[in-house]
């Protein structure tokens, strides 16, 4: 006994940390007085911006920043990202009576679909301090962003099956050669058109952007059979096309 | 160690079951040989149903049915509820300009919105049992649903806003009264008018159905602010309002 406390007083430090990052023993409570870990009420506020029902957040909330980087390393997210393509595959194969005269076409976003930027936000905070647009448009155009592989790996099959692929990115013009680079360096190539924000895009939001880009595909006869992103601004507005994919994505929002 | 391996052979029997249900010790891997528990893959699952990747499910998978039990039974569920409904708040709060002329409304499913259907799934192999609709509607028959409390707190907030509540539910005509006697039984009242599905109604998708609902009460004239609903097609198709809160629900898809 006499010796457990000696312990303990020899490394008070290490033992309130520890305790301190174990979600479990630090309680919560929600507004209704539910009593929670704070693991949950994290868990809690990702699901709930998966579903979109939390939008505009402009960071990730201080106390979650720890769980949402822990999420974005596991193992868990390759899964819930892998499960997403494998219903794209699923569709695919089973309610896309393809034409194949060149007007099939698929919409991809880049950033956190076709290649990862967890790199960039593991050295900012994990979505816990406010976008920097400089510092992220620096990283980009160093070209060094890793491929989703599962992504890459549909991305190879579509275009087995002579699916017209379109990226469409709410990445800026200038980042243009960088983007390509990046891409062809992790392993994607063979796409139909990389379409980029023009400066005349950027007085828009990227919804509206990204739905005119849909309007302008299919009034020039493209048949957009699916999207696969990680913002709902991919898909949201008019036109709708016949299913979209969300990938996980709690580290921004883009509206 | 004798006396360990005596143990281990006189319980043979309740060894395996217990590993069994220790989903981080039943391991599998995924379509591209990553390694996982059952819990991750379940889970992989239900993110998936809530993104709307999975549509269309008749069933949850057998392998994941004691998962979804235990999620819907937790106060993780509780609390991603109360979360979405919060948000709800906030947006009414923040983005809701009302006009107070009788003419702001807001829609609410009741299945799993106002009025929990766990009770019934829990003696149903939560959702792992093709639906009998048969069975379903005569346990919605003796109106013996409790309410969701996050939800009914909040139609209490909407109510004292003086913005009109229509409850829009895929519940046949057949079952009106049984579910005014349960909604008021569990403490909703002061609603609008209660919409059910006509004969008519069920020649179309639910999805169609609750469209033309909505086109129906805009024409009207009224302005619909917000939809609080537990199924996509409870917010698909035009007219699209302003904005949608998704409640979790991994039980069962109406299309």
């Amino acid at each position: 006994m006499g010796r457990l406390l000696g312990f303990l007083l020899c490394f008070p430090i290490f033992f309130i940390s520890a305790t301190l990052a174990d979600w479990n023993i630090l309680n919560q409570r929600t507004k209704s007085g539910l009593k929670i870990s704070l693991k949950s009420y994290c868990e809690s506020w990702r699901i709930n911006v998966e579903l979109h029902n939390i939008q505009d957040f402009s960071v990730v909330p201080e106390e979650c920043v720890s769980y949402i980087g822990k999420y974005v390393a596991s193992s868990q997210y390759q899964v819930d990202s892998e499960r997403a393509i494998e219903e794209c595959r699923l569709y695919l194969s089973t309610s896309c009576p393809l034409k194949k005269d060149g007007r099939d076409a698929w919409l991809f976003d880049i950033d956190d679909t076709l290649l990862s930027t967890v790199p960039y936000f593991k050295k900012h905070h994990f979505g816990g301090e406010k976008l920097n647009l400089t510092s992220l448009e620096g990283w980009m155009s160093r070209g060094k962003a890793p491929a989703l592989e599962h992504s890459l790996k549909f991305f190879d099959e579509l275009k087995s099956t002579g699916v017209q692929i379109f990226l469409v990115s709410s990445r800026r013009e200038h980042l243009r050669s960088a983007t390509i680079d990046n891409l062809v360096d992790v392993g994607y190539h063979g796409w139909t058109r990389l379409i980029l924000r023009g400066p005349d895009d950027e007085l828009n939001e990227v919804k509206q952007y990204k739905a005119n880009v849909r309007k302008q595909l299919i009034s020039n006869g493209y048949r957009i059979w699916g999207i696969v992103g990680d913002q709902y601004s991919s898909f949201e507005g008019l036109p709708v096309v016949r299913r979209s994919f969300k990938l996980p994505n709690p580290l921004y929002y883009v509206s």
